[in-house]
C-alpha cells in the first residue's frame, strides 16, 4: 500500500481554478449598487444546474463532528448534475480536496487546499472532492448547490490500495 | 402630503411568508449528511431565474453608506426574472422593506422586518423591496440572484405624495 500525504495550499484563486470558484471579495469585479449604499463583488461563483426539474437551492450546513489534521481521506464525490458552493458562516478554516472531472482517479491528480475562514469555493459540475472537512463543531456554511429527483451523487471508494493523508503543513505522518 | 411610518418587526419565516423566504437553520428541516460530520438545514431558499439565458451567480455585496434609522424611504424595486437572496456574512441587523407583488403599491400595503444577523432573506420574483439596508460600513453579504441579458430590474419612486418613514421601534417620527 502506498502513502500519498498532501499539504493543503493557502486557496487562491488560480491554484483552485481547475475545479471551481473561490468566493471572496479580494481580487474581485465590482461596482457600486444602491446609489452608492453598496458595492457588489458580481459574479464570484457560477451557479450550474441541469437535468429534469432540478433548481438551484439555498442550504445551511453546520459541522457536528469536526476533522482534526492530519486526516486519513478514503471516499470522494462528485455531482454530474449541477456545481456545489460553501460559503463559511463563521470565520474559521475549513480543508478541501479535490480531483479533475473524469471516470479515473489517479492519486497523484488530489489536489488539498485550505480556506482562510472567509474564502468560500464553489466546485464546478463532476469535479471530484471530499465531503467538505470542518474544524470546529458548530462551523456553519452556506450551501447552493442543485436539488432535484435525478440522482446527483457518484461516490467512489479511495485508498483500498493507497493510504491518502491530508496534513495542514510539513510534520509527521499519521500514525 | 401623508406620512407613513413603519416599524420594522422582528423578521420571522411566517410573518415574511408572503415576500419569500427566510434562511436560517432555526425551525428548519435538517437531516444528517457526510456520514455524520455535518447536519444539513435542506432548501431554505428556492434560487428562481427565468428569461433566455438567465443563469443565478453568487456575489458578495458590502455596505459602504450604512442606513442609520429612522430612516425616509423613497424608491422601491422588483426583479421580474428571478428571487434574490441575501444572507449576512457580518453578524449585524439589517432593515427590510416590502410590498407584494403587483402594479399598484399602496403604502398600506408596505412592511419592514428587521433581521436578527443571522437570518437571511430570499425575495421571491416580483416582489418589491427598497434596496437592501446595512446599518454599519463594512457590513457584508452573500447575494445569489439571476444574471443575464434581459433587464430585470423595475423601479418605483415613493413619496411623491407620501412621506414614508421606517423605524426600528416606535418613537419621534424623524424630522
Amino acid at each position: 500500500m502506498a502513502t500519498y500525504t498532501l499539504i493543503a495550499e493557502p486557496l487562491t484563486r488560480d491554484g483552485f481554478a481547475p475545479f471551481g470558484d473561490v468566493i471572496e471579495a479580494a481580487g474581485a469585479r465590482h461596482f457600486s449598487i444602491n446609489a452608492g449604499a453598496m458595492e457588489r463583488f458580481h459574479d464570484l461563483a457560477r451557479v450550474d444546474v441541469s437535468g429534469a426539474e432540478g433548481r438551484a437551492a439555498i442550504s445551511i450546513a453546520r459541522c457536528t463532528e469536526p476533522t482534526v489534521p492530519p486526516v486519513r481521506v478514503s471516499l470522494i464525490e462528485r455531482h454530474p448534475l449541477g456545481s456545489q458552493a460553501f460559503m463559511p458562516l463563521s470565520d474559521a478554516p475549513f480543508l478541501i480536496v479535490v480531483a479533475p472531472p473524469g471516470e479515473a482517479i489517479a492519486p497523484s491528480e488530489l489536489k488539498a487546499f485550505v480556506s482562510n475562514g472567509a474564502q468560500g469555493i464553489n466546485y464546478h459540475r463532476g469535479v471530484w472532492h471530499v465531503p467538505l472537512m470542518a474544524m470546529q463543531t458548530g462551523q456553519e456554511f452556506i450551501v447552493v448547490d442543485r436539488t432535484g429527483p435525478d440522482a446527483n451523487c457518484d461516490e467512489r471508494e479511495l485508498g483500498a490500495t493507497d493510504q491518502i493523508l491530508v496534513k495542514l503543513c510539513k510534520g509527521p505522518d499519521l500514525n
